[in-house]
């Protein structure tokens, strides 16, 4: 760090209100200045260069500091850099890039309302669900079901949706009387000598019941991501999206899949819902990887029926009246269309299918450790969950902060992975090659050993 | 248009759920396609070249088409395009751009929570407001009073903070027990003969009597545009703001000033709020302008007595758990850094100071039309209100379209303007020049004759 005045780091202590960020030690310790990236490395101020197992934040899918994206990005600056999209009125980006995922996107989720985000995208959704069920009529069809340790984004209402106990609080709540959650599906969780067939069992019938009691005539749509990510890489059961959506369909309710972590590759394939889920959801949110976060952009995917339903007059002259500013925003709209050919180009979901059976080995070598609780993940997501005694399953004390040491040990050896709770989370750029896990993971099984006691 | 299968037009019409479109007749029309920006003009698929009289959507401040723009975006993506900024994590642009509006905001706004836009930092302040009294231990202290005719963005709660009536037909509520509304401030709908004064302290008196009705000790911000935008390019009475900032003062209320139009620039002032209208918000919100939209931001600048409150820890071991995965995006805010740095260089501010007579002035001849209520506005934004029968005070039908009439007419002479319900809206780029106001004012003045039945 630089604790000159002038520095970045003097600039940052004093003026910017960081997310996620730790009161009691911030305003001695400021922040670590990251100044460069490049491929799957970041640099600080001081020179040191970090492996960036978690693609900024699980969202770098190419890799850092692509020439062909800066030189995509200026080129669409200097051509057409903005223009109002409200009304009658686009621009080539937005139009070609909804043509893509128009095409590469399951079922019939052929339309596209751009945001600038995930948490706007999910925003957005549930808006759209809501506008969608007063256009037909049911006016009471509102509801919608989210799941304990789901992350949704940070909109109010997508803070709502959110089940993250940590995340909640002293923050108010919004949307109570809509907004209801259910158990995450959790392997981890499934309790001892239950088999997998009957935890999915339970959680689907959880869900039924749940319906039941908000009456299946106030239940408008069900989110879940298909891997919960912030929540800690959470593995569901085999079957259970696939059936959880065949209740939705039973009930008439929307199936609204959050694919913000892993579309574009992170688990080998475009989407996931229908390629490694085995269904078609009726809303897709996407964010993060659709542009490698080079540029902010979201995008909620709607289904060919919604959008019959909701592109209809609301009223004798009456316009859809829903938008934001940088609503199909071309810079960011063409940093899309650059990267979904860079890792078309570059055969990144095959490289992402064949190298994560590396990646998710290598990592489980660690489980061995005494204080690993589990490790567990899909393509290139994992987690490590941290425990003072494992198979008693009993946690480090908070105040220990197992993760922050890990993390703190994986740092000083050149590596970043992510503490969340008790849990290292880990989400590589797609390029990330067999020499790099090799370091990460001796990274990590050295940092271990820091929480002997 | 090209109708081809592979245009953008075919594509966009397919693909694209446009906001603020109308289903009537998209389905057949489809949009404008603007393929090429440059200065103050914009161009078409067609080839046809229009002066951008509403700067995309209130934002292009420095014109279309920056070549140093350009090279800053793509220096930034290649030196550091995208980290983590959650926990103690930052990059140089956000550092830097933080210190730069600590320096330049009103008061003591010495502190920035970056978002994506508009919608989401107005969003992000509601949050924050609520999060803040619950810090303090004012769990009662949470209701919001905006205004009708307000735009203050599309999030769920945004939307609701919005107060334009037809914005808001089919779609649901959210927060309807803490988001309450009293009247615009708005000279043209002064009762005839009242005096300035006299409205004023009758709004004023509005609003004492709505905190009243709430209880002071459940009301815990209002929330303002300087200049009502979308709304209508609403001008309060003199000495408005001022006051209601007193009554909040008075009533321990925070005063949220959403500047998302208003500041860098428009009204001649990096920010409208102290320059302009005398007084220091609590809260201040700002986007598009920040960087002429050629990438999405937006910010929440907040006071050093709210960040003292709120940068405790919640907890043992909490953090201040809200943020996007693109706060403080290091290519959006060295895209500002520069946007900031052209307004210095080229002398901007003091050229809105300038030109904005003449380009009042120049608009005002139009009232001289039969068709024309009202032509109002301050610094570079500007509304003209079209009537059948000023004199009645006698609207056109709904049915006439009078604002598409003009609109069309202005587009097909070569200038883009803003039809807004029976309004046309102006708020060009910072850069233009007393020819253009004089080609626009000439388009407006020809169009206007449109309007004879």
């Amino acid at each position: 760090m630089n604790a000159e005045a002038n520095s970045a780091w003097a600039k940052d202590k004093a003026h910017v209100l960081h997310p996620y960020t730790d009161f009691a030690s911030f305003h001695d310790e400021g922040s670590q200045v990251i100044t460069g990236a490049d491929g799957m490395h970041v640099t600080d101020t001081d020179g040191r260069k970090f492996i960036d197992a978690i693609a900024g934040l699980w969202c770098v899918n190419i890799g850092h500091g692509r020439r062909e994206m800066a030189e995509a990005i200026a080129d669409q600056v200097m051509k057409m850099q903005y223009y109002n999209p409200f009304g009658h009125s686009t621009n080539e980006p937005a139009a070609e890039l909804g043509a893509w995922l128009a095409n590469h996107a399951p079922g019939s989720l052929n339309h596209v309302y751009y945001t600038c985000g995930g948490s706007t995208a999910n925003d957005a959704a549930i808006r759209l669900v809501h506008y969608y069920f007063t256009m037909r009529g049911d006016h009471r069809k509102k509801k919608i079901i989210s799941r304990n340790n789901a992350y949704h984004g940070a909109t109010y209402v997508a803070a709502e949706l959110t089940g993250i106990h940590g995340t909640k609080n002293s923050f108010d709540k919004v949307g109570e009387n809509f907004i209801h959650h259910v158990s995450a599906a959790d392997m981890f969780a499934k309790p001892e000598g239950m088999s997998e067939q009957a935890y999915c069992d339970h959680l689907v019938q959880e869900f039924e019941t749940r319906i039941e009691q908000l009456g299946p005539d106030n239940c408008a749509a069900f989110i879940a991501e298909p891997i919960m990510g912030a929540g800690g890489v959470l593995v569901a059961p085999r079957g259970y999206h696939r059936r959880m959506w065949e209740v939705c369909k039973r009930h008439g309710m929307l199936y609204i899949a959050d694919e913000v972590v892993t579309a574009f590759g992170r688990l080998g394939h475009w989407f996931a819902s229908e390629d490694v889920f085995d269904h078609q959801p009726d809303i897709l949110v996407c964010a993060k990887g659709i542009t490698s976060g080079y540029i902010p952009l979201g995008a909620t995917l709607i289904s060919d029926e919604i959008y019959d339903v909701i592109s209809r007059p609301q009223c004798e002259g009456g316009v859809f009246s829903m938008g934001l500013t940088y609503f199909g925003h071309p810079v960011a709209c063409r940093a899309a269309l650059e990267n979904v050919a860079i890792i078309e180009r570059e055969g990144l979901l095959s490289h992402v299918q064949e190298i994560s059976d590396y990646f998710q080995s290598s990592l489980r070598t660690l489980a061995e450790d005494r204080h690993v609780g589990d490790v567990r993940g899909i393509g290139l997501m994992a987690a490590i969950d941290l425990m003072e005694a494992p198979e008693e399953k009993r946690p480090f004390a908070a105040s220990f902060k197992a993760s922050d040491r890990v993390f703190n040990a994986c740092l000083s050896q050149g590596s970043i992975v992510r503490p969340v709770g008790d849990r290292i989370i880990l989400s590589p750029p797609l390029i990330i090659e067999k020499d790099h896990v090799d370091q990460l993971t001796g990274h990590l099984r050295n940092a271990l050993t820091y929480l002997r006691t």
